[in-house]
């Protein structure tokens, strides 16, 4: 999952430009040297595989890279494309009057970390009101799977649906990443964010722990997070139905989370924003998409 | 200079193959957690400054990269050229009769560490028989320069002088590069090098430490070591000579260091190789390269 997850978040950079080809991955690899021997010759060909598999699904493959020793594991990559003016949609043309979608709910930060604390009594004892454990294996579940999706249909569907501008939400969160893309606006505009779907009890576990994650500021980071995508109007919605179609494969999901409006290329989320809490499709609840996509009113 | 080294490492994969325009490069960089705040903000813009003057130098720029955090310092990059088949040259065509050139000294290794030593007396006690400190000095600086040189002028004249195929010097050291290329040869040929240009006073230390370097069996890892380049007979006294002109700037040296003959693709240093000295251009002798040139009796 790890491998998958980094090759996903690497392509993700290319598929917020509306990009669906890469024509070539490196794959960068840090090898933990405090690993035993045997740690490292299980775990180290996983995560190559891992990164391999996601990018074949990504109709590309790695043919090059580096492994180095390191304290620490990392796992990363470079994704390269030569490509036809036409194959990519710049992030700069968002009109007043577009809206916002995200293609991944929020909370991956949150969900792994909650995950980790499953073992540390202390750490859960204080979100232990809010949760049970089985709230968070299906969280972290979720948000591996989502982490490890790749936003190549989404990419697709830009151009689609006329995408006018989109980023992918990673580091710096939603609003870190919201900020950026409205200060890359050709047109005076600014982002507003009335929703935040988030993986289903993050928000409580967020709240529980005195807001230390950041997550409902938009401040969490994200990891191979969704594409956040400026589209007009009358696109979105028809967008939302259309990822969710089963012809582009299981799982995918989007939401209208805000608005485009005249400003000083700036972003912010609304004082109470409505917190959309994303069912893990683990916990074989009926599908919440329904509900989620009405929250808006517009989709 | 760390950051020019590691630039001109990257681009020197290009090099190797003949290309000499790069149309991008990125940066990775890895900032120490264990450095204290005031190092960190002395050392990163510098290693940054490096970087991107290198890469100006060779007459492309960095557009783009990731940086984090991690226990260790890491520094590297990626180069991308997208260019038609003119422009490179596919490292598999030696012919029995070439000759085999180097385009940098080696020692890197043996010099980065015996400069290390100099506030090691332990250390230094091994060695300070056969070298005095200004020796290593010089030997530092100089493997230091040489790392730091781009391969670019190397490059170009490959296609001048109408090399058959070349490969960098870097971790395998020249022997294990040597060997991979053998490997990748069309026609059934191996390589026997028979002259070791080695940076003054390197190849006493590696004898001095009981060969734990791997100097002289050509396994000592270089960094950003030179292009070993198999030219046709007649042109390799020609490229060596050319390299050295001042029309492509200071510094540039090239010796014949072996033979390409009839073989199984494998590469080896014969029993008793000829170590070359290369003076350090720091110590204000008269010029070395007449001599070393002279040594394998061809240029």
């Amino acid at each position: 999952m790890q491998g998958r997850i980094a090759c996903a978040n690497v392509l993700s950079d290319l598929y917020a430009m509306g990009i669906t080809e890469c024509d070539n991955m490196l794959m960068l690899l840090s090898v933990s040297q405090k690993m035993t021997d045997e740690e490292r010759e299980k775990v180290t060909p996983l995560m190559i595989k891992g990164f391999r598999d996601a990018a074949e699904e990504g109709g590309t493959s790695v043919t090059g890279g580096q492994t180095v020793v390191n304290p620490w594991i990392i796992i990363g990559g470079v994704a390269t494309v030569v490509c036809q003016e036409n194959e990519f949609i710049m992030p700069q043309n968002a009109v007043a009057g577009d809206v916002l979608v995200l293609t991944k709910p929020l909370g991956t930060q949150v969900a792994v970390n909650a995950h980790q604390w499953l073992d540390n009594p202390e750490r859960w004892n204080k979100i232990r009101l809010v949760v049970t454990r089985e709230d968070v294996e299906l969280a972290y579940q979720e948000a591996m799977f989502n982490m490890a999706t790749l936003n190549r249909t989404a990419a697709a569907l830009m151009h689609a649906f006329n995408a006018h501008a989109a980023t992918d939400v990673t580091g710096f969160g939603i609003l870190g990443h919201a900020q950026n893309l409205a200060q890359e606006q050709h047109n005076e505009v600014s982002f507003v964010i009335h929703n935040l779907p988030i993986i289903a009890k993050m928000a409580a576990i967020t709240k529980a722990c005195g807001s230390r994650f950041g997550l409902l500021q938009g401040t969490s980071p994200e990891t191979s997070g969704g594409l956040l995508i400026c589209l007009p109007r009358e696109q979105a919605a028809r967008f939302c139905a259309e990822i969710k179609s089963p012809k582009h494969g299981e799982g995918h999901q989007a939401w209208i989370i805000g608005i485009v409006e005249k400003g000083n290329r700036s972003a912010r989320i609304i004082e109470k924003p409505r917190i959309i809490e994303v069912t893990p499709r683990g916990a074989g609840t009926s599908d919440n998409s329904t509900t989620t996509l009405n929250l808006d009113g517009t989709c």
